[in-house]
């Protein structure tokens, strides 16, 4: 399997990539024993590269009002309302390994509403849902919402900017084709594995 | 977490079920090592319990142009379409083993036209799909379409019924609050489990 | 036009179908006057027949707190959102039957907000489009607005059974391509047929 | 039932309305036996019912390439996209007693696709759908398709017409509440009413 | 760009039409300067132009509870939702004369909700767009919150009806491809246009 | 008007931003002659900032087989679709300078299909509303249909990732309610203004 194209555009080597864009791989490849296909089949293109991953570092590494697990959720729930592989897979895993649980990802990538998480988090993934699938009629009643549940407005922020950000990502992978590692798959279900 | 509601519904007790509802159950569970909470939640109704795996046999257990991976396939793909946790994660487990193919599942839940399948198995769940969501514009094309892919008229009715099938079946669960079992999510990810 | 075949698939002889299956479709023309299509059409495969209408007849003859006329009013408008021109023109007579109402299906087929029902029924009717249309967001506050109509738990898998049952039935009208008998459009309209 | 207000709005006297009005309604009576209550609910603003009507005759009552039973085909297909019980109903028996077809007008209420019509028909009832529910999307293609089956662009301009017009009357039907007539349910469905 | 043809169908000349309407146009000519397309594609059917002209008449020019600025924004918003590009660019210009604003129908013709109207107006649009994309729902609900904005049931009349004859008016344009005057883009935006 | 709120959130002062933004910013307004609001309302986070200007400038900036107009064309149509006032106001405004036409943003912002643009424009805008719409669909007839029309695959990839990047600048604004400067509706509309 591991065979098969991992973006219907050019990959480039290692080898042939600027030493900053191959510099972050290397070190995510000594973190994580793989590198994810996202950090190459993106690399096709190194400025929006750059871009791309400074985004996500601003959203995803900063501290905040949400847990990292948490970001993961908005990210699982709302890619399966895009309909993309790469993007459920790879961070279904993340989340699992996040939030030390080895079921909540399969849940939120099918229906969050039914998951094993608190009401906190589904009110999150109600107005991540919103922005990532109707945003035109997002509103002060939105806000309201979320206040009750104890999120400030930057948090709210975040939720709305994790989603919107990973739209982004989405559709890139669903434009390259983008294909999950086959790492991910197994990742954080296994009790050893946490 | 088994500690959780398998349905919104009474879920009676092994010994108080009709015995040959309570025969199969063991029987299943003698199988599978655990019995899938669908045998006991619906087992609340035991007229309609007994309609529906008498349903679910005669489309999946019978012989046929579709393989048993086939059966599941459509399976995994409508209920992601109707947005039902317990079959996607259910019947999932069942197509990863199968398919002997610990990846398949999560790829055809998410986006079955990304995953590792056949043109011929994509056409088949675009099939799938049709009935599952637009069954009204069903056409003469469609059944075109199916048989220059090799499938005769009796496997059309299979994949068509299989959709409709679990089409009731992902509203039930979605009624009950149908709580997958644990040990489904990580049945045929592992080498040895197969 | 009785000429125009009733299903796209072969429909047996009567004298070609095991027994049992004969003999209950015996007994429905010798109560109807008629044989109901669908009763031929599903015989093609008989193990899924008898599994169809006993899941049938579980929800539809049994005792309960909806009147037989309500589990027809679920039918015809399930059906009427599905698209299926079999089920609401037969289960559209069925409802003028036994509601004693020559007016009341074709409004429910159109539009159940506006038909001479019950503000009950409606709430009835707006929870069985939801099963049929959007079943992952039915959560605790569809549960409580039934019941604040007086419908028991009981009634309300009820409801939804028959709206997911009929889902079915409805895939399987449009999948065969299954026609009305004639003889149901006028049935139940004129005062002297009630 | 005939005690049920035919409108969410006051509905004035015969003998209150202008000259002109009253002797178009005595008319229609006089020709059908009965006022349909469109007549009515609408002529609580006299300036919109002479408008609408005039519209109405435009279309309806000219020569042209449809025949009338064409012309209340797409009257009840796109009105049952739209959700509209007065005009499927009202014309639905008009479609009755144009087409000498007890049940053209139920078949095509529910699915169009599936009618005892041609399949010119067929393509003019597709073309009448898109302009009801997706017009923006109208182009040379659709026009192409419509002559390959003889319709003249005038002929596809009446299709059209047709249909934009009965989307504004089933909205001021939805808008006012507007309850069908009872004796519309029965017109043209027995052979002597005819 | 003013060779292009403003309609799929042949316009007629000004001379070639009959008096009543040729007026009208010169009317209209000598107020605004130039002959809104409108006028003359739909010319082409002398009888529905009449019907078609009443009926605006008699909505837009009419005494009652909106300003003439709130009727235009109606239209604006509804045929955005219609896709209709002559009805956007043409009463988006009319809504910016009436208005006094060159600003406002911009922000209602992409999402009114966030425009600088009232809350009272966007009420009125959230009314208006029920009746244009889903108008089988309305019901008491709708008409009690527009009561509380202060609106009488014969502005709502008004309202629903505008947003009904503009989707006849979208649906035509869209399919005689209706081309708006060059001159409507720039009026109303400059302040001495005013 | 100048005195509404540009962002449901802070808004820093010039004077109070990090050195790289405010020259960036500076630079704009001299080039501009103001300042549009994606600059300040975004620059309430400067790491997204610096990462969104960044992924901007790497799409609309750079080399390439599409004009400058084009990918503006791309910006106004997917943002029009996701109901942003924002960024249909604005880079409609940069269309219409970029494309030395006061007349084709309006047009694309309501129906692109019935632009004054090329065919191989509106095949663009096709692909570019899918990558928006329904990105899971995106499959080798998509860009066979687009190589057909003279785009390289580094054409597609530009079309889809301004469609993609511009559906996150689309969520951003309407998560923070943020309002087009007044200075961009007249723009690019007067001859001189060109």
């Amino acid at each position: 399997m591991s065979d098969q194209p991992i973006s219907r555009y050019p990959v480039p080597r290692l080898e042939d990539l600027p030493e900053d864009i191959r510099a972050r791989i290397l070190q995510v490849q000594e973190k994580s024993g793989f590198i994810p296909n996202v950090f190459l089949a993106l690399a096709h293109r190194p400025a929006e590269w750059r871009a791309f991953f400074a985004y996500h570092d601003a959203l995803m590494e900063k501290e905040g009002g949400l847990t990292k697990a948490e970001r993961e959720m908005i990210v699982v729930a709302t890619s399966g309302a895009n309909d993309c592989q790469y993007c459920v897979v790879a961070h279904g895993a993340i989340l699992r390994v996040r939030a030390k649980n080895p079921l909540v990802a399969d849940q939120v990538a099918v229906n969050y509403r039914k998951a094993d998480i608190a009401p906190r988090q589904k009110a999150m993934l109600d107005f991540a849902m919103k922005v990532a699938l109707d945003s035109g009629r997002i509103g002060e009643a939105d806000f309201a919402a979320l206040r009750e549940q104890g999120f400030s407005d930057e948090d709210i922020w975040d939720i709305g900017a994790i989603a919107a950000f990973f739209g982004l990502s989405n559709r890139m992978a669903n434009l390259t084709n983008m294909r999950p590692n086959d790492e991910f798959y197994l990742l954080g279900r296994l009790p050893k594995a946490k």
